[in-house]
């Protein structure tokens, strides 16, 4: 799986508009992080959300239509290479057991959501180095018995 | 890579006495993530945590030496089985780029540090389900260039 | 990840007392097949169905003590050489994407979730062929915009 | 192997003609799925059901050539990344061998056929959030012995 | 998966015994293939079967109890690395997709069974250098649609 | 490694032709499976053949000198995802050790080469459903001691 | 992931002009290395930099925008075929452990960054033969408790 | 391939004699990174270096004699899960090609020996935190032509 | 596949009598290479040659039973990770496809006999550095056409 | 990685010259594998080189700035599955380990080098089958001590 095609043209549109995704959250009133979610088509923007964006960056009706389909998910590769998302799957090989005992503990077996889930991304400026705060926010799933 | 023994050892212990993880963080003075992390020999202890520990857990002078030795980090396997470990990879997968994207448009280019970081997680109650809340703060390092 | 020897213990008790599944779901209360998960240590017992099973298998405390606790779940291996398994890894690869495409058209993007999720088996007698009928039954879960 | 050219044309022309795949159920008198995995390539259209499908979607000769053609099945990859797909392969991990044995205890030593074999999807509404049933009915095949 | 216990047992037995395959084929009623297959725990006996071979070759009750259990298949690893089960793979490799072509131009869309199937090994004797002759013979499975 | 465009090329002039295997089989006086493997490049036409194949299905002299050179060989993937193909995978799986034994049995160390090697297909009529017969016929190679 | 088009331009740039990347060193005020990593995409060139770059090379404005964009980063494969790469990744195997031992025993437990980071090639002659010398200079991170 | 029992029992008894891996460099007259090596079974033992290691770390003749016995050498995993080990991947995968080009400008078409190599670790005191410096030192090898 | 128990014994004992393969080459009249080969379970004794060597080297009737059964051959792992053998790796890499066209155009389509194959090792003393000469001697074998 | 460009290109035209790897051995003073290896882009011409085969086969200049250029090594993939190249890897797992015995017993610990390396290919004319000759000769490199 691959980078799409639309995540370059929507990139780039951003650049020249001169747009964060600060900026444009507060255009589609989502938040930055599944704004960029949607340009790396991981997440289905509404027919109302794409023509905002179309409006704001200039998209023609197309993309608009690529925006609202489901996409396939995942972007691989199956152990990434890139240092900054490499470290989510160090973190995951690190203290992924440490992290089910705890929730376990507090909730019993079952999972934390990765679909009724939210991910925050905030910078906490600090002097001695300023600090990356991820949030993440899923909904725990117990297992059901039958 | 497989699970310690002594982990096994550990927790057990801990099952033994009745205590959770948020208890031996009253002992210890550490999170419940951190000792969780200890525990799956992912973290180090200093002598005097280790043997805090041996006191409230019974340990043998052995675990306490390996408490404070230096592991081989990384549970494996490449790619998770567990579901609830799984939701963490397939995190990556979905939001990595999107996460790099954000970082990189707050912060320039570089990594959040997976070494210079802590990882606390909460049960947050919610009559519609309640929701794990987990956040990851790392310190961000950019590129140096030379 | 291999099969637990608990998993060999339960199986061969099972097999001396001559109980099936069936026999078992009466006892229980509780499916078969998730009977079956639970023998694999993919599931967890409550104390008390714990405690019906030690008492109909003949197991011993340390037995019950695992059975209830929560266990590292998912088998392996990644691609599985066994035919009657293969079978359900070679459904996902052939009609893994029309499975999404109608899931998607009925519900919109989300997924069918595996925790809250049952999964029953029964023997369809056939002239031509006795059939097996597997049913799933998940509920589903839709992406969660924020 | 990657999604073929007439994938993205099967599924374009049916957006725009507004048709769902229950609608196509009627037109073709197959189920849905069936008709999704022939969208897909994973399975072969008679030619009658090819040219029906055609005057339908307003296909052209070399279409309905294709799809009366025997095609190479699987789509890939290993493990899928798509968070929907997954799941199925997550459910193969953790109740594969739970599966197995309650089919071989109803049936005997053999396989569910993925072959003469049907698939059905179906929307169950709950007030607590709708569920998604799959159901999979396969020809039970015993070993032959010789 | 490695090779079980048992079978290493029954070869030393057979061995010991001075039995060829083709000795048991007359004793078993069965083709000597299949009791290859039933020696490597790929097959299942029936309880006569069991008790025969044991007969012949010493076994005790519980070699017994493992020969009429349904093994798990396939004995890995994913690409064999022994010459002669490698050049089956490469023959796969090689003529799978040629195969295919002719199977499905006889037959149309499906497949030859390897559950419905059996397998002979015959020596060719030949001045130029014998030849091993191996014959397949699977009943032809046609994709059912629905 | 992929399917090669000649192939692509090749079956359609057949299809349009409305010829089968197996009457190439009498105009080029080869199996019809060799004739196949050709057409998937996994063997080599001497110019004769080329030519013949050439007028038959009128092909160009570019297409003649592909024919006649020595193709690399091995379609890939390493695990196939098509289920007729698989099968013969699964085949090495379950069968490769127990064949390993026959063939040592009456041979001694060595392989069944895949070189000086045929293969043939036959389509067995039955009532009870047709079958698929495979024959292949490989010179015993035994390993040279030196 | 493969090598961006960019790289070749670059190259093919500088082999034109003649320059060597020392020559380029003088130029940018960078070290070689560095600048070499940036020709890969695998560093982030601030705009006075890709500047002097686009001078010196020809480049265009695309170019420079490209150079100053936070590329994804890691060249892959896995495991690297080219004999000279290849020999970096055997160093990691033959002495990972050992360079873990012992930097641990001069700072404790933590990692050198790969990030605040420099690496430095130099060519030392050696009548025996010439020598490289690759100089890696990261800062020391402890792993922070919390 | 997984560390060696012996290397646990060096570590163990360098430990308990309370002696560094510098302490060991004035002993033995090697550099601490080479005996680190010596103590994973990456480098071989001359018999009298083996000795004196004996007689500092109490070892017996057994141990002797696998010290001087050449190894099997790389430790695995194919993709390190250690972050400390890791990094060295990572500089293998984001400068690899960059060091490469480097290389390959001073030296012309060849490789850094990974044989006839030294390699060194130094502390460098940083009021900003200490750094690691890791020096390479490898002959060049140029491609021989014939 | 690991290394099997006999080869330690094998290695131990020849080192014990104090004799090189050159040694046993004299006794067994058998090159050095395939008595190796014989220590690691890739190769076959005939009775005669096992006793031999269980007299030379003090083996039991159980070792001599082993040497002479056949044995499963490949040692793994995939990639090889020692450097002496991973260079043979390195050489199928680089060299693997020109091999290729040489061959064939000195021979037509077939292969080089891994099985009616000789492979020598020559030490050529140079004052430059000693050289190591591998002689490789294989049947061709021309594809059969059918 | 794939073939490069020029390879086709190359081979197309020697093929029409009607050149054969031998009579280009005559013409570059080189070895016919050296020069396979060159046409492959696995070895680097000089200059002088690029320029006579440029004559010969009618290359432009920008073909000649390719073949002097240095390239990236190694052809893939992992495990070869062409038959021929595959018998190399073969080779590599069932004599890799008895090779590198008999190798450090003549030389010590270290390796045989494949960048000074020649290979040689010869035809032996046998009446019971022709033989393919491999000499592989590489300077015997000794692991250095520090």
């Amino acid at each position: 799986m691959s980078i799409p095609a639309l995540t370059q043209k929507l990139l780039a549109a951003k650049k020249i508009k001169g747009l964060s995704f600060a900026d444009l959250e507060q255009i589609l009133d989502r938040d930055e992080v599944w704004i960029a979610a949607l340009f790396y088509r991981q997440a289905t923007a509404s027919l109302e959300e794409a023509q905002k964006l179309a409006d704001v960056l200039g998209l023609d009706s197309e993309d608009v239509a690529e925006l609202i389909s489901y996409p396939t998910k995942g972007l691989g590769p199956v152990v990434p290479t890139d240092p900054l998302i490499y470290r989510f799957y160090e973190i995951m090989q690190v203290y992924g057991f440490p992290i089910k005992e705890v929730i376990q503990e507090k909730f019993g077996d079952g999972i934390m959501s990765a679909i009724d889930f939210t991910l925050d991304i905030e910078k906490v400026e600090d002097p001695k180095g300023d600090r990356v705060k991820v949030t993440m926010n899923g909904k725990f799933l117990p297992y059901k018995k039958w």
